[in-house]
C-alpha cells in the first residue's frame, strides 16, 4: 500500500521553518507507531521541531494524533464529573496523594493515572507502593468500579493509553530532544486526555528543582497544555507553583506517604497543606462547585476516610507501618540566623543517591530512603541544630547523598543560612478558566 | 569498555548553540562508525548540526575524523605530483573525462575516484562504462601503476575511503539532512583528503540545476571546502560555475563520451572546452606549473594519446563504437528568435526521465538515452528549427521525457526563445590560492 506522504518531505517542512499540515501529522503520526518512519526519521523531525518550534494549531493536531494512536476512555456515562491534576515533577510533590481522596469527598471522580520516578523527581506510584499491598496496577473495569464505589483511584497508565507517545518519549529520551516545550506538552496532553477526564488541572513546577527552571519557559509550557486542553474539550488550568525548594519535609517513598497520610489527618507541613487545597479548589471549581471550601474535608476526618477506602480497593493496609531506614544521619547548622536557602535540585538528587530515585528504568527503589527537613526554607536555626536527616538502606549510599547534598548548585551546597528571615510563596502564577476563588481572597 | 562520551550530551551541546570539542568529534564520529552511537542518535545531532552551524575548526575536526574512520591513500613516493578534480554535479557536466587525461600530459599524476549518479546529475563511472569493456573497480596497487605509467586514472572509491562518511550520507539521506555547508564540505573533502591527492581544484556549480541555487551558498559552500583542505595540506582552489543551463550539447552518458571525445580531438562545445582549459590550468598551477596553456594539448592531440591509454589501462576499447538509442524524438523552436533560457534542471530531468538517470541506486541505467541540444543557450532560431533531439531506448521513457521539459521551472517548461541574444558566463568567481592566469587576460 503506498504511503500519503514520506518522511523526508515532512521533516525539510519543518527544517525549512515551515508549518505542518493536519494530514502529514496525522500520517507521520500513525506512521511512526506502525514502523513505516523510522527512528532516525522521527528523531531528525523532533530534533527539527525542537529549533523551529510549531504552532498551537500543529501541537493540537499531533497531540490529537497521538491520542488516536491508541484507546481513549471515557467516564462520561458514569453520571460524575471527573478531575485529574498533573505535576511536572517536582522534589517532595507528594500532593497526589492527599489530593485524590480530597476531591472525591465531594463528589467529583478522580481518574488518577500516575507514572513512575526517573532522576531526582519521585513517581506517585513508587510512593505509593511503600505501602504494603498495595497495587498500582488496575484494569480499566476495575479502574471504572473504583471511581463509582469510592471516587478516587490512583494507577498506572495502561500500554493501550497514547502508544505513539510512549514509543516517541523513549526515542526523545536517547536523542537530546526532550526539551521542546510543544512535545512535552503534547506527550503530556495526549496521555491526560486519552485518560478521559473531563477537567484538569496542571501544577507546573518552577525552580532549581523543576524541568523549567525561569517563570517564562513554565508559563509558555502552561499556557501550551492550557490551549490543548481546551482544544480536546477538557477544562483545563493552570498553576505555576514554586519548586526552588523542596515541598514539605519528606523527600522519599515512604517518607512522603507518612507526611501525606499526617496532611489527611489534618496536620502536615503547611506548604503541603496550602497547595493540596489550593489544587483540589481549582479542580472543583472546573467541575462546577465554589461553594465548598476543601481544607474542611482535611480537618474533619473525610479525605481520610476517602483515602483509607482507595489504598483498601487497591490492595493496601492503610494501617500497616512505613518501612524505615535501618541509617539516619544527621546534618547540623553550622551557624544561627534563618535557612534563606535550601535547595529543591540539592535535596532531590541527595534523596536520589540515598536510593529513592532510580537512574535507569528498571532500577530498585530502596523504599525507606531520603531526606527529611528538620528545618525549611525560613525557619530559624541554632548552630548545632539538625537541619534534616539522611536516610538510607544500605551504608554505601550515604557518602553519595552527603556528597550530592555539597555538590549543588556547583559546588556552593544546599543550604544558605544567614541574618534575615526570607517568605515562600508557593503559588507563583495562574493561567486558564478557572474561577477559584484564592485562598488570599 | 567505557565510552569517552555520550551521545546525548553531544547532541545537546550542539543542539543548544555550542561548539563541539575535538574529543567529542572525534568520539561521535568514531562510535558511529562502531554502531554505538544509533542511527536515531546521528540524525538527531545532524539535525542539529544542520540548524546550529558549525566553527572552521569543528567541520575541520569532523572531516579528520571521518578520514581517520577508514584508509588514506598516499602517492608521496610517485615522485610526480598530483591533482584531481571534483565537480558539486550538474547536467551535462562530462568534464572529468577530458580534463584527467589533459592534466597528465604536462606530468601531473590524476588519481581521480568518482562516482556513480543520483537523480537529476549524471556520474562519470555511468559515462565511461558507456564503452564497451571499461571497467570502474581497480585495485589500490593498480590505481598506482597505472598513475606511472599512463599519469591518470578515473575510478570507483574503494569502501574503505573513509567509511564513517559513507555511513553518514546514507543517513542524511533518508532524514533531511543533506542540506548542511558543514556536512556537504566534510563529506566531499573527507573522500577526497583521504585518497592522497597533493592538488584539489573544486568545481562549484551555481544555477537551477546545481545542488547550490546561489552565488552566496556556492561561495560559503566553496570557501568551506578550500578551508578544510588547507587544513589537511592539500593545495585547494574552488571555481565557480555557472550550472542555470546545460554544459554543452549532450546529456546522458553514451552522449557525453562522444562530445569528451570530440573536445579530445581539438573541437567540441566551446564551454566545455573553456571549462575543460580553465580547470587544467588550476589543477596545473597547483601543482606549480604556469608556463604551460593546456588548450595546446587539445589541439595537438596529446590530451587524446592519454585518453586512449588511460581507457586501455582499464579494459575499454577507445575505439568501439557509442551505443545510440533506437528512439529519437525532436523538438522544435514554436518561433524565430534567441535562446534567452534553457533551464539545466528540466534537460537534466528530462535526461533522468529517458532513462540516462537513476531514481534509486540499484536502478539500471539505459546508457544511449538522453538530450541533444542542437541549439544551446544564445543561439539564433528560426521557427521550426530542431532545437534538441531525445535519445531513449525503450518507447514508454519518451513521453515521461517530454513531460519533464514540459514541467519545468514550475510549468513554464524548459526553452524560452526571445528578442536579444543572451552571453553566457560559465566562471562566476574563484576561491583560493590558485595562482593560475585568467583566460580573459
Amino acid at each position: 500500500m503506498a504511503e500519503r506522504h514520506d518522511a523526508v518531505s515532512v521533516i525539510i517542512t519543518k527544517r525549512d521553518g515551515g508549518t505542518l499540515s493536519d494530514d502529514q501529522i496525522d500520517w507521520v503520526v500513525d506512521a511512526y507507531t506502525r514502523g513505516v518512519v523510522a527512528d532516525e526519521q522521527m528523531s531528525s523531525l523532533t530534533m527539527a521541531i525542537l529549533q523551529r518550534g510549531m504552532t498551537r494549531a500543529e501541537i493540537s493536531r499531533w497531540t490529537a494524533a497521538m491520542i488516536a494512536s491508541g484507546q481513549r476512555l471515557d467516564f462520561s456515562d458514569l453520571g460524575l464529573p471527573t478531575a485529574d491534576k498533573h505535576s511536572t515533577g517536582g522534589v517532595g510533590d507528594k500532593i497526589t496523594l492527599p489530593l485524590a481522596p480530597l476531591v472525591a469527598v465531594y463528589g467529583v471522580a478522580v481518574p488518577q493515572l500516575s507514572g513512575r520516578g526517573l532522576g531526582h523527581t519521585g513517581g506517585t506510584l513508587d510512593k505509593l507502593e511503600s505501602i504494603p499491598g498495595w497495587r498500582a496496577d488496575v484494569s480499566n473495569a476495575d479502574m471504572r468500579q473504583q471511581l463509582i464505589d469510592v471516587g478516587a483511584v490512583i494507577c498506572a497508565a495502561g500500554t493501550e493509553l497514547a502508544p505513539a507517545d510512549k514509543k516517541l518519549y523513549a526515542l526523545r529520551d536517547v536523542t537530546g530532544t526532550v526539551e521542546s516545550i510543544p512535545m512535552i506538552s503534547a506527550s503530556i496532553m495526549s496521555k491526560k486526555i486519552a485518560e478521559g477526564t473531563g477537567v484538569l488541572v496542571l501544577d507546573v513546577k518552577v525552580g532549581t528543582g523543576a524541568f523549567m527552571k525561569t517563570l517564562d519557559d513554565a508559563r509558555e509550557l502552561a499556557r501550551t497544555m492550557v490551549d490543548l486542553g481546551a482544544d480536546a474539550g477538557v477544562v483545563t488550568t493552570a498553576l505555576l507553583t514554586d519548586m526552588s525548594t523542596p515541598l514539605g519535609r519528606g523527600i522519599g517513598n515512604a517518607l512522603e506517604v507518612t507526611e501525606s497520610v499526617e496532611v489527611l489527618a489534618g496536620g502536615g507541613p503547611a506548604d503541603v497543606v496550602e497547595l493540596t487545597v489550593e489544587l483540589a479548589r481549582a479542580m472543583l471549581a472546573g467541575a462546577g462547585i465554589t461553594d465548598v471550601d476543601p481544607a474542611d474535608a482535611l480537618r474533619d476526618g473525610r479525605a481520610m476516610d476517602k483515602w483509607r477506602q482507595m489504598i483498601k480497593a487497591q490492595g493496601g493496609d492503610p494501617d500497616a507501618p512505613m518501612p524505615t531506614a535501618p541509617l539516619v544521619e544527621e546534618v547540623r547548622a553550622e551557624s544561627d540566623g534563618f535557612i534563606t536557602r535550601l535547595d529543591a535540585m540539592g535535596a532531590g538528587m541527595a534523596a536520589w543517591r540515598l536510593g529513592a530515585g532510580r537512574a535507569r528504568k528498571d532500577d530498585i527503589l530502596d523504599l525507606s530512603a531520603g531526606v527529611y527537613l528538620h528545618k525549611t526554607l525560613g525557619e530559624e536555626v541554632r548552630k548545632g541544630d539538625v537541619i534534616m536527616t539522611l536516610h538510607a538502606e544500605s551504608a554505601d549510599r550515604m557518602p553519595r547523598g552527603l556528597a550530592a547534598l555539597g555538590e549543588a548548585c556547583e559546588g556552593a551546597g544546599t543550604v544558605d543560612i544567614g541574618d534575615t528571615p526570607v517568605d515562600r510563596h508557593i503559588i507563583l502564577d495562574r493561567i486558564g478558566e478557572s474561577t477559584a476563588p484564592r485562598s488570599d481572597r
